[in-house]
């Protein structure tokens, strides 16, 4: 507890989404204590009650859960049954591990959810090549895609995988690792979608509206706020969403990762137990960022309103692209014509592809508000494109 | 500057107003230290670069600046010739003393606006219950106004003055406090407004929507943006702030308090060479809040659009009804029907009549708006009214 009687929350993990959380914190009075993993993490630059340590060590987990009200997460990386045991002691967190477990087993995942009904692509457990040629087989061909159970290697844990001998490398690979797969339908994708909902524990949500994530290989670009689908797509969508949020129980935010095939089915991709990039639209787009409701759904506090601000709000991501610091882009990128755009600097060392911040635009014409934002991030990014 | 190559802003002091523009800094990626009287001071508890030391110790000065990439400040209680000091060995201080002079000097911001051809009420510098006695005569009798030229005592440093005994005792007072003292004629006031202007150091502007300041017993308990004057009226007051910025050579925010009296003038009351109470609506309500455009003044960055995000946006400041924490009345205020209030703690202990925080509400109604804000404000800290 703070010295004026405000919890304080431990986040575990000092990334952006820490950082943000910080930011949301402030204002509300609320305490935070950051695990971090080194000294200069993202959040811990800007955090006074830093604790290193690790997410993975249960030790680490007990101690910094000590001084905390609560406790919340940065990302899914981290020891489930050390967080059960902080609950055993009378912790409390939230996401908890029940709710967790849906983020960080995808074959967990993926059988609750068709168990409850939920669309997700046709799957299977697949442990060894033939495993994956016969789903392939099953489906009427390749490619198939292929996930790692839990986590992945080399910062990789998706491969679309074209054919008998992919499958067989990849199976070795994944093999000699420990690392335990599912395949799962290639998706012709329309457009990815994206469902926000902030949770209390007693189940009483806020719902954001529907965004269209814009990936290029494989990584976020651009969020647009609403999504530019049909009514009835955005409804279908939010009803996954809801359902999810519920099945999950989770606390704070959820997000729901979206195909929306060319066929026109609506197919869950991912989901996330924490704040999520298609979410940061709303620090400055919405009247409660998702950082803010992300806190007061861990607290167990009355959600904020998620409706935007302005009739359209687009976030470009910013990607590094050269080993270069933003510093001497930003005034560049900030001479903007009104109205502006809101970057998000996340304080990390600038690597090529490496997500380093975004920005927010708002505005009343789409084209308008995305031309504004992606400017603003080739700017301060030195891109040229 | 920061280990990524943005500068590192100094602010001297740790109020409220520092911890908001930490608030706005994270996002800049700009690294903020402050000089702080005491570690549990308002923005100390949320920063990570925490300098202890006095704003009236030309060595506390000189030896914080010295880490910093410009200076700024969060009150005006600083000691003038340190800043000049800092200059001189070549700190940016933004903004700089000349600036700071005719906020901390009511003597000097008088004559030179006067001499600038500004609206100020009719003035004199006074000694003696006789020279008091002579202005209000001049004037055509009481009450008088009169003001300590520079800060104060006992917390106050404005008397209205209804006649000759209390004008004995005001100037025995003064004389033995060495208290130098200001006359002015009594303004009845129709409305208070203000005008918030960010400037960077070559002149370029960014200029808020007038507001009114509802003032209750010299404190300000809310504050209506857009105000709710006639357009030539804000055009006057706009004029009156855009002369204001460019006489003081601002940077950052400059704010200048005005009545608009019985009579139809527009008369300056007070200037804030600094982020002030009458733009914090500017945090929700504003494109660019009035801290990341002070910030971006005084780093002579772009400066940021102004406009408001809702028709109509109210601030109401939480002032201290009790000794209690804020804390349990957290959910209960949070809980208003959409679109909801933002809540900005300041983390100072609870007082009774200390400004402990405020909220804004966003609305298309100005009733609705500003009934929503007082209501969430009363909630927060327990008053019945």
């Amino acid at each position: 507890m703070t010295p004026d009687g405000f919890p304080v929350v431990g986040i575990v993990g000092a990334g952006q989404l820490a950082r943000m959380m910080i930011q949301a914190a402030i204002p509300l009075g609320i305490g935070v204590r950051v695990l971090a993993e080194r000294a200069d993490d993202s959040a811990a630059r800007v955090c006074p009650d830093v604790v290193i340590g690790s997410p993975d060590s249960a030790e680490d987990l007990l101690a910094f859960s000590a001084g905390c009200d609560v406790v919340t997460l940065d990302h899914e990386l981290v020891n489930l049954e050390a967080l059960e045991r902080i609950e055993a002691v009378g912790g409390i967190v939230r996401p908890g591990p029940f709710t967790l477990r849906f983020a960080k087993d995808k074959a967990h995942q993926r059988r609750e959810f068709s168990a409850a009904g939920l669309p997700v692509p046709e799957f299977a457990e697949v442990e060894s090549a033939a495993d994956i040629e016969a789903f392939a087989g099953r489906l009427g061909g390749w490619p198939v895609v292929v996930k790692a159970q839990r986590g992945g290697y080399d910062g990789r844990g998706v491969w679309v995988v074209d054919g008998p001998t992919a499958a067989a490398d990849l199976a070795r690979e994944a093999a000699s690792r420990g690392v335990a797969l599912i395949a799962e339908r290639f998706v012709r994708i329309r457009q990815e979608l994206a469902v926000l909902i902030a949770r209390r524990p007693g189940g009483e949500t806020a719902v954001y509206p529907v965004v269209e994530t814009v990936q290029r290989d494989g990584i976020c670009h651009e969020v647009l706020a609403p999504a530019p689908v049909p009514p009835e797509v955005a409804a279908r969508a939010l009803a996954i969403g809801r359902q999810i949020a519920e099945l999950t129980q989770a606390t704070g935010i959820v997000a729901t990762e979206l195909f929306w095939s060319e066929d026109g089915e609506l197919l869950i991709n991912e989901i996330a137990t924490r704040p999520h990039n298609s979410g940061h639209f709303s620090i400055d787009g919405a009247q409660t960022s998702q950082f803010a409701n992300h806190l007061r759904g861990a607290l167990d506090w009355p959600l904020g309103d998620t409706s935007l601000l302005a009739p359209y709000v687009v976030m470009a991501n910013l990607l590094g692209a050269d080993s270069e610091s933003l510093a001497p882009r930003m005034a560049q990128a900030l001479m903007q014509p009104a109205p502006g755009v809101h970057p998000h600097l996340y304080g990390k060392g600038v690597r090529p592809g490496r997500k380093i911040g975004h920005v927010n635009a708002l505005g009343d014409d789409p084209a308008e508000t995305r031309a504004r934002a992606v400017r603003a991030a080739a700017l301060l990014t030195g891109r040229t494109e």
